[in-house]
């Protein structure tokens, strides 16, 4: 795997000197010093990730994986799973939450069919990358080989290196597939040690039996597979899904393109946590875009050090919350670029006394 | 005062049944029920507050209030007064965090001289409305008369009901006056009945010494002037501030109207509290735009019963946090009146059995 080897390779560490320069900017605008509080921050961290000390948003883009689960067969969600490659068509279409949601932040949506299992022909607006048709139930044993697992991590880099060329400076990650917060939930807890049931949640809405079923289909999977923690390869193999691999791979091809990323909720938060297990540095190119209701998401936000952007209740996933917080990241970035000066506009600076 | 008692009873109470339409709508939309969390509520509230099943959104406008404050003479703040009238100027001048987020959220900016100690003469995009030129120092007394407090209630009333005229149909309040976290948290600590070290913040970022100091002077401010919590007019003269009376007046003729309105902050939410406490029911028009990092803000908000939309660390006010806001309820919004229901998008409803 000598692209995954080599996009390892170009993530490089940050340099501090463009964030003293934003902060230095930021602190003569006419508001009191850092009263913007995270929009400062955000600003600042984009200088720095995109080493610019005039940083810019021209073109947003926000990928949306989406892949089947075997593990469906265990009764873990609320939904059929036919409903992924439904949705897909969706999000094509234009009618779905992620749509409507882009739209609004003016980003793009890439409906990326990684792992569904469904042959569509030939759908405009469907990037065809598929790897399988849907994972193996992870309860019976792996989900997918070693193998695909890397083809999944290759699907992301190359649509992150491909979009990186195409002069967009700004990703978001997203998901769709029914059964996939078992998967994820199974990444948390494997990943940050974390009990199953500390980590585990409700996915699209099902009953307390379904719940406690959830749980027992997770610790199975793991007892029967033996994810290594120390190799998140085979982690992402064992007890993961195809659209976590894509995300994951898009999370190193951006960092080693140095774009900045916004990961949406759980799901992608589990890729996020399979390429920050793979190269560390890949945490300072991210930015949370919200906290989910799952609770395994915070459990993951906690390992990678990520205070999410927003809070507000929602558990759909597809990129959702990374489009509405593209909109505060925007703010971030009008503020540091458009602001006037105490000098520019004759305000005066503090008393010196207080 | 005719106009505020006129006022007053036409703020009515909310008719449910477009709550129960709404509701209805959004659990048809592609998604699990409820899965857009706080998105799926700001939607259903203005369904409510406009009684309209299909709410929409063409003019917003937010509405900054500027007056000075005696009280800078104990030394409360880290600016100095004038700042102030310098800040109006950068403000209609378009070089203000308000402008730069407003302009990211499409709203207006109104910039309302209700009591700054300034005369400008003739300058555009000013709005002179001013009360006087700036209040009196509360801890040697009342901040202003009974009279100009009730001529604050009216001149937001007034742009209220001007703007509804207009076809306005989402206000934001936001405020500018050196000084004034010191009037907002005597009135938070007068009406919530905390003590005052519980409700007072830094401000534009003071040190421990003037914080203590602060404290001391709203503790005196209260104790010589006596204000009756359960006479919100008399709060609002004694300890509150003109740009405090123009919020107070702008909500009540919002909700006269059924307008939402968006509250910023500490200083916003003192006058929401002032208006509340003149009329319980427009609580019911106001959307918390966002969490201050003024810990009087927290207080005030439990008693109105509003939970924020954001919290960014933010501590500026202008309108700052309502600006922002406004794109999350527009986000709302349009999750409700564009996604594709279950039966136009062909895709499958929850499985039975859990």
């Amino acid at each position: 795997m000598e692209l995954l080897e080599n996009t390892i390779q170009r993530i490089g560490p940050l340099n501090n000197e463009y964030g003293v320069a934003a902060k230095k900017h930021l602190d003569n605008l006419t508001k009191p010093v850092g009263s913007l509080g995270m929009l400062e921050e955000i600003a600042e961290r984009l200088a720095i990730i995109t080493e610019n000390k005039s940083p810019f948003i021209d073109k947003k883009v926000i990928f949306t994986f989406a892949g089947d689960h075997g593990v469906t067969a265990e009764g873990v969600s609320a939904y059929p799973k036919e409903v992924t490659a439904q949705m897909a068509l969706n999000f094509i279409r234009g009618g779905a939450a992620i749509n409507v949601l882009a739209r609004h932040a003016g980003s793009e949506v890439v409906v990326i069919d990684i792992g569904i299992d469904h042959e569509f022909g030939e759908v405009e607006g469907l990037l065809n990358m598929k790897v399988m048709r849907g994972t193996a139930n992870l309860m019976r044993g792996p989900a997918m080989t070693r193998e695909d697992a890397l083809k999944c991590l290759r699907v992301g880099i190359l649509l992150a290196d491909g979009y990186a060329t195409k002069g967009y400076d700004l990703f978001g990650t997203g998901d769709m597939g029914i059964g996939n917060t078992t998967a994820s939930s199974a990444i948390a807890a494997v990943i940050t040690g974390r009990k199953v049931p500390e980590v585990t949640g409700r996915g699209t809405g099902i009953s307390d039996e379904s719940f406690l079923n959830k749980v027992r289909v997770i610790e199975e999977g793991i007892r029967i597979n033996r994810p290594d923690p120390n190799d998140a390869i085979d982690v992402l193999a064992k007890v993961g899904g195809t659209e976590i691999g894509g995300i994951a791979g898009l999370i190193l091809g951006a960092a080693a393109n140095r774009i900045p990323v916004v990961i949406d909720g759980l799901i992608s938060t589990a890729g996020a946590l399979i390429a920050y297990s793979i190269e560390p540095r890949v945490r300072h190119y991210l930015f949370a875009a919200h906290r989910s209701v799952e609770i395994g998401h915070t459990a993951m936000l906690d390992m990678l050090g990520l205070r999410p952007i927003l809070d507000l209740n929602m558990r759909l996933g597809e990129g959702t919350g990374a489009a509405l917080a593209m909109l505060v990241i925007e703010a971030g970035l009008r503020i540091y670029r458009d602001m006037a000066t105490f000098g520019d506009a004759g305000v005066s600076g503090r008393t010196r006394t207080l």
